[in-house]
């Protein structure tokens, strides 16, 4: 492996998550907390020293860059960006014990918005906001941003594709042009567009410039870490609308909005996987506004609750408008099975993601296939074109680890002693990048009251979760540092 | 389609039921139940009545059957067997409902022993004996008993796989001997003797004649269904024990026994479906010997309550020694997780198999190196030698089915108010054909307190489970009833 290359992108990660973090701390000084700007500066501070360490550690690298050291340098990177990132919560007194903190950045990078705290409202606004911008960060990922931003050699180039492979969500990246630099940098744009276009709808609403803020950063990366104790639920009915709304635009994905502004609309239309994920919405949203319709009594609200609570939990954000425990089961069950299913491929949504979704349902009906013709040939179709077959078995093999991950996780989990609604919707909902679950972790719960141990598994759930899971699986793989190729 | 070949094997299933049916008649009999001896005689008339017409429909069949044929056969045959084989007790009028009647027999056919009544002592014998005994039939299955005691053409020898491979467990059959009338032979000669042996082992401790009976069928086929209330909990400690051994031992793939008495011992060592499925019932031992000590204070009895239920669920039989829904979440969440394992392939036990589960690791490990090494050739290997391309992907695909319909089991049954641990634990109990559940499901629960829509669909669920799915999805299949190939 090429660990020097590594290093340089270790490097990189650590430079930007340091200028991210001036936002903090600006924050704090904007209110006058001089120990809390001091504290996210000193952090600031450590990260830089260890970022020219590194840098310094990989002069003359050789620019060549393979599967195993994309793989290596994303998953170090998340944990280094976390192990870190966590930091200031500690320092600032807020969060006092190093592993709760830990748990609420990673739960903010990996976009999960599961949260270790009873009362987020007593956080001070840097930290609140720290919080809802390690989302955005995570959401479009910090090494894509990388890649828009660095200038790269032509040699660069190329290999910069396992990095986008490693950090971004579904089963293959589109890539819009030739170039991946100009790739990453139109995701970035439209990115960045988006979010501005949800805090003004919420500006609008009347909320307040930090509030819009934070939860368009939260929006964005389809993340849920709210401002207020009860999430989105004192809100007004247009702003739920609003977040609503944008969640489910940050679950699609983003190449959509660039074929859209190249005008090409019929590719638009035809994708399977958007119209899956739309008509996936629009069934969920329907059965649950029948099946909820005798707690409010007015087919509006209900199918607006209906709305925000599918929205949030099939983009994965976690946000909600009303306390969905209290829903009877056929609806959460609804809502049980959207967490799997997940955004779609290329958004910032986590899950399984609609796409692996619609191929596995492909693969079984091609399997039922195999089972009555077995000498025919049986090929996958998707947007019109055959699959390739090592991605439609990669597909499969995925299931395959998802589950055994939430089996295994579940089983530690079991240790604290909780019901099996709560531990394995708590495990489900990291994994997936949720937030809340049912029972005791869910809209109106928390994670605090977990042990140390099960907060670690959490914490390896929501980033397995995050970087769908083989990046980070193969740290564990000897495989991956030998020098053999 | 060859249909008049299907119509031939359903005739012949519905004569072999309509044989087994005189068991519990001649019980009534003995017990001057002449009324209950009259019911079932009426049924085996009907039945009787049925396979003539079939088999005069099926004349001048030409014998040749493939894979659609043996699918649709094997289908066909056990629906018909449960639509039957549920009027007895309807008739009897010991339960009363269809619905319920249908839900009791497919529960003891498909071996998974849920049952929708609360007081199972109150049956009449023949009833209690024709559960367990449906268990039995189920087990390892009718249309095998059929290629065991038919006579077969040459021509008809060769297609008769199609049938095994539909109705027996795990993703491959292993023939033992190049005649598959052989192998069906060898399989029920084998599973009348452990059936015996665990019989006589029973009757040892003094336990009844028909108790013992009823529980060597209910344990052989790793059904589950008991004939008290508190299931094996109020037998000796010696009963317990020889009923978790015989489950552990009728868990296993029956191609081992053959091994044995065949003397290659060193075959069965390094079986490797046979280890995983010893190790992790070691090793589950361990863990709720652990977890359940401070509820039983003497290793000695934690251990026998633990191997007993490990024995049990990975099984998939449902027998319980004491209830388990009081243990600590951490050893209920071990026995979820080998809920979904299930016993080895080749064997009685329901589940996704040990197998399964073993080539779905090894996929993982092989979707690491994958990632790690785009370019290199990757295979699984399976005891030494190395797995088709096909199977490998082919239990990926089972895997993806599996959640499919567990999770929409699921959204269904949740139209019953019950909590996540209740409407869950039911469905994958049901659909693993285990029987007992958690919470309201639990060991001393039982299934009747649920809506008539959810326990059809946990009827097709245990329909689904036992012939592992794809035969009977296939049903459904416009390609199946095709005339093309």
């Amino acid at each position: 492996m090429n660990v020097k290359y590594v290093c340089r992108i270790t490097a990189y990660t650590v430079f930007m998550t340091a200028l991210f973090m001036l936002a903090p701390a600006g924050i704090a000084f904007y209110d006058g907390e001089t120990r809390n700007a001091l504290v996210y500066l000193f952090v600031v501070g450590i990260m830089s020293v260890l970022g020219s360490v590194l840098f310094l550690v990989s002069r003359n690298f050789k620019p060549i860059l393979y599967a195993q050291e994309g793989i290596a340098a994303t998953s170090i990177s998340w944990i280094v960006m976390s192990v870190f990132g966590a930091l200031p919560f500690v320092l600032t007194g807020e969060i006092p014990r190093y592993i709760d903190a830990l748990f609420e950045i990673v739960s903010g990078f990996s976009t999960t918005g599961a949260s270790i705290l009873s009362d987020v409202e007593a956080l001070s606004r840097c930290n609140l906001f720290w919080r809802s911008f390690s989302h955005w960060m995570g959401g479009m990922g910090v090494l894509v941003f990388m890649l828009a931003v660095l200038p790269q050699t032509k040699k660069g180039e190329g290999s910069g594709i396992f990095l986008m492979k490693a950090e971004s969500t579904g089963p293959s990246v589109s890539k819009f042009t030739p170039h991946l630099r100009q790739t990453a940098k139109i995701l970035y744009i439209l990115y960045i567009a988006f979010t501005i276009a949800c805090a003004v709808f919420l500006l609008l609403g009347e909320l307040p410039l930090f509030d819009s803020l934070c939860l368009a950063l939260g929006t964005a990366g389809t993340g849920g870490f709210g401002i207020l104790n009860d999430s989105a639920g004192s809100y007004s009915p247009y702003i739920q609308g609003v977040l609503a709304v944008f969640m489910m635009l940050f679950g699609i994905n983003f190449s959509m909005y660039y074929l859209i502004l190249l005008g090409q609309l019929k590719a638009v239309f035809k994708n399977e996987e958007l119209r899956t994920y739309l008509g996936i919405i629009l069934a969920s949203v329907v059965l649950i506004t029948v099946n909820i319709y005798s707690m409010y009594g007015s087919v509006r609200e209900s199918m607006h609750h209906a709305f925000f609570q599918v929205s949030s939990i099939i983009t994965t954000t976690g946000f909600s408008s009303v306390d969905f425990e209290q829903w009877p089961a056929f609806s959460k069950g609804i809502l049980f099975i959207l967490m799997f299913i997940g955004g779609c491929a290329g958004s910032t949504g986590g899950g399984m993601k609609v796409s692996r979704v619609l191929m596995l349902g492909k693969n079984i009906v091609r399997t039922i296939s195999q089972t009555l013709h077995p000498r025919r040939m049986h090929l996958v179709k998707m947007d019109g074109h055959s699959v390739k077959e090592s991605v439609a078995n990669s597909v499969d093999a995925y299931l395959a680890v998802y589950c055994v991950i939430i089996l295994f996780s579940f089983a530690i989990v079991s240790l604290d002693d909780y019901s099996l609604g709560t531990n394995f919707s708590a495990v489900v909902a990291c994994f997936n990048n949720i937030g809340p679950g049912f029972e005791l972790v869910g809209a109106t719960g928390n994670y605090g009251h977990y042990s140390d141990l099960s907060k670690f598994v959490f914490i390896i759930d929501m980033l397995l979760g995050r970087l769908e899971i083989f990046p980070l699986l193969a740290l564990f793989s000897p495989d991956l540092w030998s020098r053999k190729r």
